[in-house]
């Protein structure tokens, strides 16, 4: 005997499912915001969402494994987009320019996501801190392969191209946490975004000139 | 008539309320191990040092003031050594390699307090992350400064110097965060080393090419 399941009201549950996890997610950035993942109690979050405790569980095993999601999401879009920038294969200049504006404008639509990301890599749950430090390696990563395809670069040694997209990414990060730092002051954000615009010349030409020993 | 005060007596009562503000500012730093200054009652400081929570306020006004305590502490000496560094005017390589290792093995021997420092930059009260914020900005400006005593720096103007040295105090931050992260396994701390010093010769290597637009 089969047992059929009405598509409509199936859809229905599925949809009433991930709008319960987004509630979630949402109302744990906001809890977030003077706070941190490691003071978080799952009870806050399922009271601020309006579900028993209990139900917490049907959506994520812990409060960090609702952290590690928070972490995918800051992540998987950004990476995509400053990937898509670089393959469209412009000059260094424009690279430059593209992935800056690619990033600020990011940050300042994902506001609290991206609070949430520069807390918790000091600040939170060991797990959650290692997850973020791996989503910034595989930026370095990605960034490095692209780096291997530009004129110029080939005289490099791994390590060097390595080294040299550990320091850009490493740039950008201060950018996210100045640019959340100057949040709102439309001036302040272009000082930004103008200081990582030359930072990254200043670094492209350099690593021009360079010669892997 | 005048009261005199042995001066025995009076340096005795001296040197003890100096060890009692040790001991507050050590106890801190082993108990924002786990936590942060925000989740921490001056109730808890006091009961860790063994003294009454109103004796805490012939210390500090409040757990902020104690976090800026904390700040100056980490910083003052460090960036005395990083100047000195810079005066003894060697070669760029010297000033690169010299400074990584300063930063390093201050770092190794200051760890709770850089602990503090990177935990509360991204997490603390706002006052104590402005203090630091404020302390990095000296770092930046300080090393402005001695950039532009440095040969090949006169073609730049001061807005460049200052985004070079905002990009190197940049690379140093993370080193430091990524030391903190190799904590006590000499081989990562090494790459750590290596790689802070490969970016900063390039980020030097690229800065003497640049023209000021």
């Amino acid at each position: 005997m089969r047992v059929t399941v009405s598509p409509d009201l199936s859809e229905t549950r599925v949809v009433r499912k991930e709008r319960t996890r987004r509630s979630i997610l949402d109302a744990t950035l906001e809890l977030c915001e003077d706070s941190s993942l490691v003071a978080l109690s799952l009870r806050q979050v399922a009271k601020q969402v309006g579900i028993v405790p209990t139900a917490f569980y049907r959506h994520f095993e812990s409060i960090e494994s609702l952290g590690l999601a928070l972490v995918d999401e800051s992540f998987v879009s950004l990476r995509a987009m400053l990937r898509d920038v670089r393959r469209h294969d412009p000059t260094y200049r424009d690279i430059v320019d593209q992935s800056v504006d690619t990033l600020v404008s990011h940050v300042q639509k994902e506001r609290q996501h991206f609070n949430f990301i520069v807390r918790e890599r000091a600040a939170g749950p060991l797990t959650v801190r290692a997850a973020i430090r791996h989503q910034i390696e595989l930026c370095e990563r990605e960034l490095a392969t692209d780096l291997a395809r530009l004129p110029g670069t080939d005289v490099w040694t791994p390590e060097d191209l390595q080294v040299l997209s550990t320091l850009i990414v490493t740039a950008m990060v201060a950018t996210v946490e100045d640019i959340l730092v100057a949040a709102g002051r439309p001036d302040a954000e272009q000082v930004v975004a103008e200081r990582a615009r030359t930072q990254l010349r200043m670094v492209i030409i350099g690593a021009l000139q360079w010669r892997s020993q």
